[in-house]
C-alpha cells in the first residue's frame, strides 16, 4: 500500500528508559494508507502524563518507543482518500486519532474508536519533526488560514491538541450547571484548563484545590473565585483532624473512612464548609488514590465526580461514601476531537486564552530539558517547537 | 417532648451476634415527637443486605441492635403534627426514613435527607410487632384503602419498601433506554427486581448474570431475554481464558487486568460476545469486588453501571477500564422513597408483581429461622408477618 515517502531526514524523541529521552534521526514517515496524511509539526507540548513512563511508572514501556502526542503543524501529503485536509493546511490533532466512522466516533467518543489509537509508543511520536497521521478525515481539525500564520494565535490553540479539551470533558463530566459550584482538584495543566472550562461554561463559583503557589495563582487569573490549599499547613499544636460535622452527618451510615492525609483531610472540610456541605460537581485532573479521596470527599451528596487524571491507583477508592451519598464517577480519556472545533472557534474569537500553561519553549533538541523540567516541577508544561 | 404511650406488649427481632439473632419483648415504642407516627407491622421481609451483619461483616454492629428495615403496616396514632396519614391508614415505608423537606429531599435523594436515618442498629426495627415511624409525612405512603384489606395485595407491594426501587435505582442510575440491551449482574432478589424494572422501563435486551439455576429461571419469568451462569463450567482440558478479543481491542490502551475468576472471565467474554462489545447500560446488584469486576467488563465503552449493592470492596475496582473507555458509575443506596408512588400504582394497576422474590413466610418467631434460609440460600427472601 506503499505510496509515497517524504524525505525529511526526521528527527524525533524517543524513549530508552527511566527519565532517559534522547532526540535522533528516525526513518522517514510514509504515507502507508490511502486515508494518511503526513504532516510537519511545528508546535507540540510534552503533557503532564508522559511523566508517568518518564517517571518509570509504565512497565509497557519499551525503549525505542517514540514520544509526544500533543502536536499541530502543515500538511506535507495526503493520501488518495482525505478530503477534509490537503497539502498546504495547518492542522491541529487531538491526542488520539480516530477513524470518525465508527459507533463510537458517531457518538463523539472517538478515543473508543475502534480503529483508532494513541500518539506515541508503539505509534509515532509527535515530540518530532513530521508526523504519519492516519484517519487524517476522522482525526485532523484543520485551523482556519488566517490563524496559520501567526505563532501567538498557533500557541494559544495548542493547548486543545490535549489539556484544554481533557479539562474541559473533567467539567462537562461532572455535570456542570451555569451558576453552579465546581470544586477542581489539581492545579496542573489539566486542573488549570478545567477551571478556565469551568469559567466559559458558566459555573457560579469555582474552587481550585492544589498545592503550588504559583499555579494556584495561576489559577485565579483563569477565573477560581477561591483556592483551597493541600500543601501542609503549620502544626498548630496537639491539633486532631475530624471530618467536618456536615459531613460526619451525612456519611454515617455506610461509613466515611478518613483515611486522608492530615493536609488533605483539612482541604476536605475547608471545602464541605465553604460549599454548605460540598459541590455538586467535582474535576478530578490528577489520578492518585489521594486525588480521588479529595474528589470524593467534597462531592455533595447527588453530585458527580469528573474524572479525567490517568488513574494510577491500587487502592480502593471510596465506594462506601459514593454509595451512600450517591454520588457519581463519570468520565475518562477526554474524545479532545469531539471538542476541539468549538474551542477553536471560542481561542480564535479571543474568548479564553490556554497558553500561559504553556511555562516554557523548547526547540526539538531541547526537550530532554523540557522533560526534566517539568519532572521536577519547575514548570507546568513546555511547549516543544521543532 | 413526650406526647403518649402504646401499649402494645412489644416483641421485636434483635441481634446478638454473628447468627445469633433472637425476638424479644422491648419496649413498647412512644411517639416522641409530633412529626412522629407509631405503627403496627403487619409485613416485613428479611433483606439480602441483613446478611452483612447476620454474617458478621458489620463491625459496627453491638449486641441489641434492633434488626429489619422492610416493613409495611397500620398507623396507630400519630403527633400533632401529623397531617399526611392517620390512625387506621396502611401505610408503606421505604427503608430510610426522611424529612421530606430538605435540599436533598427535595431533590428526591430521600436517602442523604439532612435529618434521616436507617430502620434498624441504633435504631428502632422493622421486623417487630410495632413501629415508632419519625417525620411521618416525609417518610410514609399511604396504601389506598381498597388495598388495605387485601393480604395478596399487599404481598405484592411490600418488596418496594426496598428491593423493588433499589433494583429499580440500579436501572434508572445505568441510564437504560427504551429498546436498549441492560445487563444485571446479580441473581439476588434485588438483581431479579432489576430485571423487573427493566422490562417496565422498555428494555430492548435485558440479560442477566448470575449462578443460581432457580434464580437464573424466576429472572426469565421476570422478563430476562437472556441468562448467563457465572457458575464454574467444567473444565475442557487446559483451556486458557483470554480476554475476547472485542474487550481485547477496546482496552488495550489503559489496560484490562483480567484479574477475574475463570468463570467470571469466560461469562464477560459470553457477555461481550452476545451483544458485540457490551451493553450501555449494566446494573451492578451485589456489591462485591469481583461483581464490580463483571459489571465494568460487560460495560460498552461509554456505557454507565448502576451501583446499588452495599459495596464490600477492599481492593481497587478497574478504573483503568473506566478512564480508557469513558465507563460511568452512577447509583448507591436507593432513595427508595422517589419511585414508591410510582411503582404503587403500577403494582395496584396490575402491571408487574415482585412477590416471586418472597420465597418463604414466618411469623415473628420465626425471623431467626428466616435469616438461616436467607443465609444458606435456601430463600431468595423470605416474608415476615407478626
Amino acid at each position: 500500500m506503499r505510496q509515497a515517502a517524504l524525505r525529511f531526514g526526521v528527527k524525533a524523541s524517543v524513549y530508552y528508559g527511566k527519565g532517559d529521552i534522547r532526540v535522533e534521526s528516525v526513518p522517514d514517515p510514509e504515507i502507508k494508507e490511502p486515508t494518511d496524511a503526513l504532516v510537519r509539526i511545528t508546535h507540540a507540548c510534552i503533557c503532564g502524563s508522559d511523566l508517568w513512563f518518564y517517571r518509570g511508572y509504565e512497565r509497557d514501556w519499551k525503549p525505542g518507543f517514540r514520544t509526544g502526542h500533543e502536536w499541530m503543524g502543515v500538511v506535507e501529503e495526503v493520501g488518495k482518500e482525505v478530503k477534509t485536509v490537503k497539502k498546504g493546511d495547518w492542522v491541529l490533532a487531538p491526542f488520539a486519532f480516530s477513524d470518525g466512522k465508527c459507533e463510537f466516533c458517531e457518538n463523539g467518543l472517538f478515543t473508543s474508536c475502534v480503529h483508532g489509537g494513541f500518539w506515541g509508543g508503539e505509534n509515532l511520536g509527535g515530540q518530532a519533526e513530521a508526523i504519519r497521521a492516519p484517519f487524517a478525515d476522522g482525526t485532523l481539525v484543520k485551523i482556519p488560514e488566517r490563524a496559520g500564520g501567526d505563532d501567538a494565535v498557533l500557541t494559544r490553540l495548542l493547548p486543545l491538541t490535549d489539556v484544554m479539551g481533557t479539562g474541559y470533558h473533567s467539567v462537562v463530566s461532572a455535570n456542570l450547571r451555569a451558576g453552579k459550584t465546581i470544586i477542581v482538584i489539581g492545579d496542573g495543566a489539566v486542573g488549570l484548563c478545567a477551571v478556565l472550562s469551568a469559567k466559559i461554561l458558566g459555573a457560579g463559583r469555582i474552587i481550585l484545590m492544589g498545592h503550588n503557589p504559583d499555579r494556584l495563582e495561576l489559577g485565579q487569573r483563569f477565573g477560581a473565585t477561591d483556592i483551597i490549599s493541600t500543601r501542609a499547613k503549620a502544626p498548630r499544636g496537639n491539633e486532631q483532624v475530624s471530618p467536618p460535622p456536615e459531613l460526619s452527618r451525612t456519611t454515617s451510615w455506610a461509613g466515611f473512612h478518613l483515611g486522608l492525609a492530615i493536609n488533605d483531610a483539612q482541604a476536605v472540610a475547608e471545602a464541605v464548609q465553604m460549599t454548605g456541605g460540598g459541590a455538586e460537581s467535582v474535576a478530578e485532573c490528577v489520578g492518585l488514590k489521594s486525588s480521588f479521596d479529595l474528589a470524593i470527599g467534597v462531592a455533595r451528596p447527588g453530585g458527580v465526580v469528573g474524572f479525567v487524571g490517568v488513574p494510577h491507583v491500587t487502592e480502593a477508592i471510596d465506594l462506601g461514601r459514593m454509595f451512600s451519598q450517591n454520588i457519581s464517577l463519570r468520565g475518562g480519556v477526554a474524545p479532545v476531537r469531539a471538542y476541539i472545533p468549538d474551542l477553536m472557534d471560542q481561542v480564535l474569537a479571543g474568548k479564553f486564552d490556554p497558553s500561559p500553561v504553556l511555562e516554557m519553549s523548547v526547540d526539538l533538541e531541547g526537550v530532554p530539558e523540557g522533560y526534566a523540567a517539568m519532572d521536577s516541577r519547575k514548570k507546568i508544561k513546555v511547549m516543544v517547537k521543532p
